[in-house]
């Protein structure tokens, strides 16, 4: 079949929109009809060159959300008609990972995902008859997309897809480091390092599992308004104090329960673990710091409690979990229409990135 | 009263064991008679003048044990009689760390005992009218010594002192790190760098809760036998292998669930996180690195699924877990026997000193 999806040629070129073609769902894979698709920095960072991992000519997109309009053979999970959303984390609940408790980096088809093709290593994309890749096992700038099984997860129908596709990537991956990562209790001091979409989404977790005290740190007073909104009960300009480090400590009472790290720079991440209390303060780290950068503190800091941790995709089990944040967000207790900042069609897509790259945007969302 | 003791001057300096004056309790405080202290890594790092709490003239000694002989004004949870291990990590049940479920570190005296002195800011030795420091609120190189009640862990009064003196310090940090702070579960696979008295005690921990591999990793060759006895299941010797974080990774199919730093190195710090599994490994720094020095990794470690702690005391609270691992060296489930490899009266432990700075004692004790 023939689908309308933008192309990433190269490293730096702008994407461009046309027909490729798209080969049907074969056995374990699903085909899925794009409702609404998200325009993440991730997608950026690929098409900038930056990626190890990237490879042309490939379509982007991995936060997206449709209906299922064809199941091969021997799909179980999911039907035709179904609301689905895809995920960049599979979740095959066979593999060692899925039946680990601790973690949700599922490893079934990471190899295949990580070439850019399908597990059975071809791709269903093409153009003039040459290859196309797909981009993290989802392809969400097109479309039409076929995905493994276990890497959709299958939502209510009533949910709006053109809210709910922000779930694919940047609210589960803010809320999910909260709720399933770092387990934040009721009564929490939690500190949020950036203020952007993931910064917001974690701060609306803190919010809804009751913590006491979210403070926001960020060199953009511009933010403090949404962060308020979404929950931030403290702001810190780190421009505006001697040390960062002590005006977290001084304004939590000794120290955070919980500091998440959402910006990707070394040094903030060191900031956010030694403005942990002593004896039990966690840091969460979600921000991707650059190629070869390095973590460092003094061991003291751990040996006095402190724990430094990470977070991918918000430590959720996609087809698990991503239906219950879905319910979240229907329910009224997670905030994603104020984030999602800008809308537009496929063929404005470059718009999106220019929108990005001005910090003019929270979100934007392409519309099928 | 009078009391015997080694009194330690100055840095650097051989101890001098004399008679001092030691003032009765206080409120709030029991005398209690050593019977047996063992001579730790911490006394000689204080001795050199390397600690930048160490002050003299000091009576040092934290790992003892012995008998209540009198108590103070409202003591309630000891009495004259009780075998005693004193505790340089508190419990006073009633301090913010203490009502938090994730922390032992008992702040209740912590800066008073960091000054040499008892809680009311005096001390109770002294020699020809002028006082003598108390050294990590126990000073056990003394005879006799006066403890803050909820520095005191009532145990059995049929354990050998001579023997779990040991688990003041040693064997809580080395068997707590792996019971109260790593949690390990039955059938995981740990990784213990560093093959002294700490470590093998994390050895004979994981041995205990049912680890299924458990591989040692040492420079020396000669610490292989001890340590097959009290659980290791493999050995690495660093450098016999290319690169020791591969070596680890291939034995443990995969990265270790638990690994332990019991050196104090921050190289091997490093290794220790690195040498974990992606997704669930969690390392815990138990060595004390030098001061100012750094660990480093790259935050990618993190983000999958890595996580990096320390543990001071085991994670143990003295009051309520000491009396539970003296309970279990004496159900045979704990080796101390083999692991105190010298002992002499308290004229002689100048000799500790020299057998633990030449490498010839796991553990040197004091008899009284």
């Amino acid at each position: 079949m023939k689908t309308r999806a933008a192309v990433a040629f190269g490293a730096g070129k702008p994407l461009e929109v046309m027909e490729v073609d798209l080969e049907g769902p074969r056995a374990g894979e699903v085909l899925v009809e794009l409702k609404a698709t998200g325009v993440c920095h991730t997608d950026a960072f690929t098409l900038s060159g930056d990626d190890p991992e990237g490879a042309f000519p490939t379509i982007l997109g991995h936060e997206g959300a449709g209906v299922v309009v064809e199941v091969g053979a021997g799909v179980k999970s999911v039907a035709v008609g179904d609301t689905v959303i895809p995920l960049y984390t599979p979740e095959c609940r066979e593999c060692e990972y899925c039946l680990h408790p601790k973690t949700n980096l599922c490893q079934a088809i990471r190899t295949t995902q990580g070439k850019g093709v399908m597990p059975d290593g071809s791709s269903r994309f093409s153009l003039d008859g040459k290859p196309l890749m797909h981009y993290m096992g989802c392809s969400t700038f097109s479309n039409y997309t076929v995905l493994p099984e276990i890497a959709v997860a299958k939502i209510r129908n009533d949910a709006p897809v053109d809210k709910v596709c922000y779930i694919g990537c940047g609210v589960t991956t803010g809320v999910g480091a909260v709720v399933f990562d770092a387990k934040v209790e009721p009564g929490s001091r939690v500190v949020v390092f950036g203020l952007g979409g993931i910064g917001l989404n974690v701060i609306q977790a803190a919010r809804m599992v009751g913590a006491r005290q979210i403070v926001g740190v960020d060199i953009n007073p511009a933010k403090v308004e949404l962060a308020k909104k979404f929950g931030m009960t403290d702001f810190i300009n780190p421009k505006e104090v001697h040390d960062v480090v002590e005006a977290i400590v001084d304004i939590t009472r000794g120290g955070a329960d919980y500091t998440f790290e959402c910006i990707g720079n070394v040094n903030t991440m060191r900031q956010a673990l030694e403005a942990c209390h002593k004896g039990w303060g966690e840091s969460i780290v979600i921000g991707v710091a650059g190629a070869g950068q390095e973590i460092s503190t003094r061991p003291f800091q751990l040996v006095t409690g402190r724990v430094w941790r990470g977070s991918a995709f918000g430590g959720a089990r996609g087809r698990t979990d991503v239906p219950t944040i879905v319910d979240w967000y229907m329910e009224g207790k997670l905030n994603i229409d104020d984030l999602i900042t800008h809308t537009m069609p496929l063929d404005k897509i470059n718009d999106a990135f220019d929108l990005m790259h001005e910090g003019k945007s929270i979100r934007s969302v392409i519309l099928y």
